[in-house]
C-alpha cells in the first residue's frame, strides 16, 4: 500500500465534490490500486487546514456545504494563504481547483501550480488559467523538478479529451479539431431554439446553475477559446496562445436566428475549431455555428460536451460526455492522480 | 534512438496496411518518439521472410497487393510456419494479425501469441480470437515473462475503446456498456431500412467489401459477442466467456421490421450490452435492437462504430469512430507499440 498525500486548493463546486469523492472511493482505491489517498491539507479564500496524518474529507465537504471554510475545521488557520500552505506542507500532489481566471496572470492558480512543481510535487488541476497562460513554462518546470502535471479536467469537463488526443492518437497527424466544450452556451442556445427570449433563457440557465454570476466568460466564448488553446497545445503540439483565437460569442445571435436555423434542420452550437495550415501553424476559431443536424456535435444534448479529432491514420474519432452534475469534472482529479501512480 | 524489432504475422487486409504505415510513418515516428521501428520478419500462410537488419515494409506491402506472399520476398522461406519464425527470430514485438478464428481454439493466433510471450516478446494484436478464448491466461503469461500485451484493435476497429475504458475510467464503477462494434451489420441494416431486400443488401455489402466470404460470423452476432467479451474482461474486470453472451443475429429480422422501425423514428442496430448485476456478475447480450433516434448509437453512420460507458463518477462517456477503410484498424498496432514504448 502506497500512501499519496494530497493538498487541495479551492473548495468550490469541484473542490468539495472531490472531498466527497475521496471519502466515498477511498476504500475502493486502496483495494483496486494499492493507493491510500490521504488529504493532508486544504485551502480556500478564508484560510487553510493541515494535518500530516490526514484530514477527514467528508468533514471538509460538510463544512463547505454548510457555508463554512477551511479555517473553520479543527486544524484550521484563518487567514493563511494557499501559497503559504503549499510552501510548508509535506505532500505528494497538489490538486489545484481554485477559480478560473484568465486575467490578472491567471492568479492565484498559476502561483500555486508553480510553487508546487518547484517543490517537486505533482500537480493535477481542472483550472484552465495556468495552462492557457503558461503551458510550455509549466511543462518545462515540471520536467526540471521530476514532477508530473495533469490537467485532463480543463478542456471538456469529465470527458478524457486530452488523454484521447495525446495518447490514443500517437503517431497520427491531427488535421482538425472540432469541440463543443462549454455547457452553458449549449444550454442557452437550446432554450433560444425552443423560442425563449434571451432574458428568459439566461434566467433559466442561472436557475439551473449553468450560468456564472459574470456570464460573459461563457457567453463571449472566452471559456471555449481557453479550452481550445489547451487542446491545440496538447494534441496538435502547437504553442497556441489565447489571443490567436478568432473569437465570437453567442450574444451577437438573436433568438430568431436560432429558431430559423432549427427550422432548416440546423443546430447552433458554440463551435471551437482548430485547423492545421500548410505552413504548420494552426488557425483557431470560436463562433456560434449552425451545424447540420447530422453533425456529431449537433446532436449533443443539454448537459453534453464533445470533441472530434480528424486524423490521417485513425479516421475520425469522436467523443462526448453526458455530465448532469459537476461530479465528473471533479473526478478528473482522481483520474489524473491514478494516471500518475499507475 | 531506440530500435524496436517487429515481427508481423498475417499479411491480409490489416497486415499489408500496417506495412504501408511503417513505410509512410517511419521517419515521423523516429523524430517524434525516438523510436526506429524495424520490420525484421513477416509471415503469412505461404511462408516467412526474415532479415535481422530489416525488411523493406513498402516492398512487403507491394508483394502482397500484387497477389504474392512472404515467401516471394528475396529473404523468403516458402513453407516455413509463422510459429517457426517466432521461435527463431530475434525481435522485440510480435504484431499478430492472422485471421480471426473463434473456433479450433483460436488457432493459429493463440499459439503465436503464447510463443511470443514465452520468449519475452511484447505482443500487439487486433486478433480477437486469442483474447476471447484465453484473456486471463495470456495476461498471466505476459506478466510472468515481463512482456506487454496490447489489443486495442480487437473491440471497435481504430476506436480506442479499451484505452478509454481501462485508463480513463480508473476509479469508476462501470454499470453498463453499450456497443455497436460490427461495421457489416450496421451497413446491412441501413440498406434494409432503405428498402432493399436481404439478397440485395448482402450483395451490396459484399461489393463494398464489408461482408466476409462466410457472413455468419458478422450476421449471427459472433463478432459483436467476441468484442463484448473482451470489453467486459478489460473494462469491467469480470472474467466473461463467449458462451455467456445471449446472442441473436440480425438474420431473424425481416426487411419489413427494419423499415417499420425507421417509420417510427427508431433505428435497428446490432447492439451489444453488458450490465453489472447486484451479485457482481455481468449479463451480456447481443441482439438487433430498435434504438430511439436520439440514442447516441442510433446516430452512427454506415462506416461508424461506437461505445457508451455508464459510470458512477465520470457520467456517461460516449465514443465513436468513422472508419471508411481498414487503415485505422491496422494503425491500432502502431498505437499499441507507441504505448508500450512511451
Amino acid at each position: 500500500m502506497q500512501a499519496v498525500r494530497l493538498l487541495l486548493v479551492g473548495l468550490g463546486n469541484l473542490g468539495w465534490r472531490f472531498c466527497e469523492l475521496l471519502a466515498a472511493k477511498g476504500p475502493e482505491v486502496e483495494s483496486r490500486y494499492g493507493l491510500r489517498l490521504l488529504l493532508v491539507g486544504v485551502a480556500d479564500s478564508q484560510g487553510t487546514a493541515y494535518n500530516p496524518d490526514g484530514l477527514d474529507p467528508a468533514r471538509v465537504a460538510a463544512v463547505k456545504k454548510g457555508g463554512g471554510s477551511a479555517a473553520d475545521l479543527p486544524e484550521g488557520r484563518p487567514g493563511e494563504r494557499a501559497l503559504a500552505l503549499i510552501a510548508r506542507a509535506e505532500a505528494d500532489v497538489l490538486c489545484e481547483a481554485s477559480p478560473v481566471n484568465l486575467r490578472q496572470g491567471a492568479e492565484p492558480g498559476l502561483s500555486h501550480v508553480r510553487a508546487a512543481l518547484e517543490r517537486g510535487m505533482h500537480v493535477v488541476t481542472p483550472n484552465k488559467g495556468p495552462l492557457v497562460l503558461a503551458y510550455r513554462e509549466l511543462h518545462d518546470l515540471a520536467a526540471r523538478h521530476g514532477a508530473q502535471l495533469r490537467f485532463d479536467g480543463t478542456v471538456a469537463g469529465g470527458l478524457p479529451a486530452l488523454y484521447i488526443g495525446q495518447r490514443d492518437l500517437r503517431g497520427a497527424t491531427v488535421h482538425r479539431i472540432e469541440a463543443v466544450s462549454n455547457l452553458c452556451t449549449g444550454y442557452v442556445l437550446e432554450l433560444l431554439a425552443d423560442g425563449l427570449s434571451w432574458d428568459e433563457a439566461q434566467a433559466r440557465a442561472r436557475e439551473e446553475g449553468v450560468l456564472e454570476a459574470d456570464p460573459s466568460f461563457d457567453l463571449e466564448g472566452w471559456d471555449a477559446a481557453a479550452k481550445l488553446v489547451i487542446l491545440v497545445n496538447g494534441v496538435m503540439e502547437y504553442p497556441a496562445r489565447l489571443e490567436e483565437v478568432e473569437r465570437t460569442g453567442i450574444t451577437a445571435l438573436s433568438g430568431a436566428d436560432v429558431v430559423a436555423a432549427r427550422r432548416e434542420g440546423r443546430v447552433y452550437k458554440l463551435l471551437a475549431t482548430a485547423d492545421r495550415l500548410p505552413d504548420g501553424s494552426v488557425a483557431m476559431r470560436v463562433a456560434p455555428t449552425p451545424l447540420l443536424g447530422d453533425h456529431f456535435l449537433a446532436r449533443l444534448g443539454r448537459k453534453q460536451m464533445g470533441v472530434v479529432y480528424h486524423t490521417d491514420i485513425y479516421g475520425t474519432i469522436m467523443a462526448a460526455i453526458d455530465e448532469p452534475t459537476p461530479l465528473p469534472s471533479a473526478a478528473t482529479m482522481l483520474r489524473d492522480i491514478l494516471d500518475i501512480y499507475r
